[in-house]
This record gives structure tokens, C-alpha cells and sequence, in this order.
């Protein structure tokens, strides 16, 4: 019997689960993609074609096609300047034409998935032309994920409020996926413009309610300025099940590897970025869900989750090693 | 053992061809395609990214491509106005960018076959980069595909010479495949912009003198104006003959179906083109090659080769029912 995965989120983090899950054959893979990023060419193609935006979609599509060297460089193929192409990807491009031709977005990702060999499906979170929107505490509205993503606005304000501008309903394909899964991952990935877009579509929490699926939350390893400041394992909790409803997350993965000085001090003059951490374990005696501390970075000269060692902590749940 | 053929030439004729015998698995087959091309998306890429000319090169791999349906319309989707990108093609975009990728032309064209499964080889007649040149009887020079094609000189003056612009050495894998074939298929295709840049190469005519191929000429059913005006069978052969030696061609494929009168008449009044016939057989009772006649039209709106007839006669000539 293969094991029903699926992931919500988008971003390097939620890819590298995918780069790593898909090596399992066991696996039958789902990957649920936010669309309301509003980004350089995808935003052009977005606004001049008048198709849901492709990037997530293009960069889930990479992570999961069993080719990852010719087809991941061609897909992230950006065309230089010097011509009037130029800032456009070749898997931007080749998705608005598929979505052209077949008529519609969700059959243009599927003859893109087919051309490409995935394994698994890349779903969507909507069909919607949606838009991701922010309340900030001083009440301040921000609209579009490029406005929150890098912000413009004052960055120590706290978020307080996410939705998505015009709604949007969660696709039953995506509905489908989350009901007949065995495992939900969600994350890791930028908490407000890369898991919550996800978890606001409309019927997002009932799908999740009515799934039987064990939900793995995995936290990430540093904070985000302008998104989460200061935030504790127990915040990126929170705020997940302010949209999905309390008592769904099962499992915590938090990075208990160390990280080198030099690297933190880097992201906190940089990016005023800092590491998240537990630093005691008697905060989380009653809570509902199960802290599970791993190494799983993969430290070069930035900080991320590594795709082998997340691959291996999914097949210990998998494998019953983790209850 | 599986029998090798060379096709020559390039546009819907020699696709036609193309498209016909890749359904023979028996068949090793190599592409040989010009690469003088200047039009529209093709002639931009060819200023702004400096590569060799896309467009001959896409079509030839979505006709050996397995995949006809999906495959083929996204090759040949072209961008709509009300965008940058208008008048691209997705096929021109994928092989400028892999070429770009994999830093060679040639292994550009290798990945994008392999991505489309491509039975066979597409190989660009010379890897330098070359235009097409014509010289008129009145002594005027025409450089430029664009400018032969449809014609902005006087089309009623006979064209007295072809050349390349630059040279044009034969790459050394088109060599290769003319030396070991068992067949090779010139045609059909417009004469002086399909066919002679092929020819013109340096290398092609010895290339071809060294193989011990039987040479197939497949003739146009109808002429083109400011080309072929007025042309019969051996001035097609003659022009052929002046440019890779005489004694070459071993067989002249001709058609010999009626072609309706209607449709005649209107080649005649929009396009000024009438049809390539044999009058009277006792004219080739001197020639070296053998002139075979057949129903190889596929007539609908418009005249063409049809794919199932021509490869119906290579097969014919490859299973030895013609000698």
C-alpha cells in the first residue's frame, strides 16, 4: 500500500521536502501551491494573460520531475537582458502557453507534469484569482505578496490579520488530496506569503478537519523580518491553527542541530533574521501536539532545511519509528 | 539491421517525409536541415541572442517527435500581440535557452530531442553561421531567406546562382550520417530556399559523392513563383545536379494523381504556381536517373505531399519493389 503525502506551502523549504520525498516510490505525492504571488515575470504574465500566476506552480513542477538536471536549468531558465524577453523563465512561459492551449490552467499543468515526469501531482490551493492581503496591528492593509514579502511597510509592526482578496475556494482536487492523506506537511516556509495564502482559501479547514491524516508541522529554522519577528515555535503554531482550527497539528519538527556563530551574526546584520529554538522543553507539557527536535539543516553559506535529512525524518513517522 | 536515411531539405515537404517513415521502426533517421533562416521570431533570436536560427531546427524535431498531438502545438505556440513576447514560439524560446544552458548548439538541439523523445537525429547542415544569397539573371544579388522567399524582386527573372553568405563548412555529423546511409531523400521542398542551402555547404557535394546511397529525389507536385517559374522535372534535377554533381540522383519521385481543376486554377490566380508533370516519359529515356511516378498527393484546400503515400514508396524502395 503506498503512503498518501501531501504538502501545503510553497518556497525552497517546501520544495526541498519534495526533492526529497519523491526518491520514495512508496510515496504517492501531492503538492498544494498558493497562487497569489504577484512577482516579476509572473506577475507580468499574471496581469498580461490573465492566467493564474505560474512561479509556485513552475518551481513545484522542478521539485518533483524525476529529471533534476537539464529540466530544473531549463525550467529556471531566465532570459537575459539585451532582448525583449528578458526577465521571463522558460517554465512561466511554457505554462501560460499549455494553459492556452488546453484551454484551461489546471490541464496545463498536467501536460506540463506529464512532459516533465513529475511524480506526484501539483495541485493549486485555488482556482481563484486570488490576491494575498495583510492587517498590520496599527491597522494598516498591505495587498499583494510582493508588498509583504519584502516589506515596505514599517517591519516591526506585527502581523495580525491574513485573506486573500476576492475570496477564494479551496479546488476539490486539493480537497481531495488532503482527505485521502496519510500525512499532511505543512511548511517549511515563509509563514504569512508561503503556508498561510494556503490555509485561507475557503474550505482549507474542513478539508483538514475532516482528514484523518497525522499533520507535521515543520517549523522553521530562523525567523523572518516583517513576517516573525521574534516568533517561538509555539507562535508559528498559533497562527497556523488561527486558520485551520486548534488540535490539528500533530507533530512539531523543530532543528535542534547547532549553527555556526558566524553564520546567525551574518543573518541577523543582514536580514534581521534570528534562530528558532526551544530552549525549554517544559513550555510544551501540555500542549496537543508532539515536539520532534532533529538535525535537519543543511548549513553552507546560508541556512536551510536539508531535503535528505527532512526525507529521512518523514520515512521514521512513515516507518512508525516516531509516535 | 536497421537501414539508414538521410533526409535533406527542410519545411512541410520534408517534414511531411519525416513524419511518414519515423513510424518505421526499422528506419535510423537523420534530419539534415538548413539553418539560413531569417524570418520573423526566428530572424529576432538570431540578432539578439547571436545563436543559429531556431525555427527550421523546431520544426524538424516536432516532426520526428513521438508525441504529435500536445508536443507539436506547444513547439509551434506563438505569443499573441498585447504582450512582450508577441511572435515567439515556444520551440524558438526552448532551444534558444538550452543552447544557451548546455553552451552549443548542437547539444541543445540533442537535449531538446531527447526532452520530446525524437526519433532520430536533426542535424544543422553547417554549424557557421550563414545567410542565403541569390543572384538573378538581370545580375541583381538578393541576400536573405526573407527577401527570396516572397519574392520583392522581379519573381519573372530566372534566379542564375545560389550561395552562402560567409561559407558554411558541412558539420561533421551531417557528413557522417550522408557517408552511411542507405538512402537519402532530397525534397521535396521549395527548391532554391529549402533545398540548395543544403546543397551549398562546403563538403556537401563530396559528402554525397563518397556515400554510396541511393540518392531520392522527391519532386514539388506544383512551382513556385519567383523559384521555379515554369519549371519541368529535369530543370528541378539540373538545378539539384549543378550543385552536388551529376550521375548523383538515382531516382526522381513524381507524382502523377490528378490534382482537381478548381484548385488549380486558384495556385494559378493567388499564388501564380502551376503543376510539375511528365508530358512524355521518352524525354528521360537518356537520363542516369529513373523517374518513378505515383499518387503521393494529399489534396485538400491546399496541394501537398502526403506523409502515408511517401513513405509508402521508401518503403517500396527499401523493401526492393522498386529497382
Amino acid at each position: 500500500m503506498k503512503v498518501n503525502i501531501t504538502t501545503i506551502g510553497w518556497g525552497t523549504g517546501t520544495f526541498n521536502v519534495l526533492y526529497g520525498l519523491k526518491k520514495n516510490e512508496n510515496y504517492n505525492l501531492a503538492a498544494i501551491v498558493s497562487v497569489s504571488d504577484s512577482w516579476g515575470s509572473t506577475g507580468e504574465i499574471r496581469d498580461q494573460f490573465g492566467i493564474l500566476p505560474p512561479g509556485d506552480i513552475r518551481r513545484a513542477i522542478v521539485a518533483l520531475s524525476e529529471d533534476t538536471g537539464i529540466v530544473r536549468k531549463l525550467f529556471e531558465y531566465r532570459f537575459n537582458a539585451g532582448n525583449r524577453i528578458a526577465g521571463h523563465t522558460i517554465g512561466n512561459l511554457l505554462l501560460t502557453a499549455l494553459t492556452d492551449i488546453t484551454g484551461s490552467f489546471e490541464k496545463g499543468i498536467q501536460e506540463l507534469s506529464d512532459m516533465f515526469d513529475v511524480r506526484g501531482k501539483v495541485i493549486p490551493v485555488t482556482l481563484d484569482d486570488t490576491q494575498l492581503g495583510i492587517i498590520l496591528e496599527d491597522g494598516t492593509e498591505i495587498i499583494g505578496e510582493t508588498n509583504i514579502d519584502i516589506p515596505k511597510h514599517n517591519a516591526n509592526l506585527e502581523i495580525r490579520e491574513a485573506f486573500l482578496v476576492g475570496g477564494g475556494e479551496l479546488n476539490h482536487r486539493a480537497r481531495e488530496a488532503l482527505v485521502n492523506s496519510d500525512y499532511i506537511i505543512v511548511g517549511p516556509g515563509d509563514l504569512y506569503t508561503s503556508i498561510v495564502p494556503n490555509l485561507l482559501a475557503t474550505g482549507m479547514r474542513e478539508a483538514i478537519q475532516k482528514s484523518k491524516a497525522k499533520m507535521i508541522y515543520i517549523c522553521n529554522i530562523m525567523t523572518k523580518y516583517g513576517e516573525t519577528n521574534n516568533f517561538e515555535v509555539e507562535d508559528f503554531v498559533n497562527v497556523i491553527e488561527k486558520y485551520i482550527g486548534e488540535n490539528e497539528i500533530d507533530y512539531v519538527l523543530v532543528n535542534n542541530a547547532p549553527i555556526g556563530e558566524e553564520l546567525i551574526l551574518k543573518y541577523k546584520q543582514e536580514e534581521n533574521k534570528q534562530p528558532v529554538r526551544i530552549t525549554d522543553m517544559k513550555l510544551f507539557a501540555n500542549v496537543p501536539y508532539k515536539i520532534i527536535e532533529r538535525d535537519v539543516v543543511n548549513e553552507q553559506d546560508y541556512i536551510r532545511h536539508d531535503p535528505e535529512k527532512l526525507s529521512k525524518v518523514i520515512s521514521d513517522f512513515v516507518e512508525g519509528w516516531i509516535k
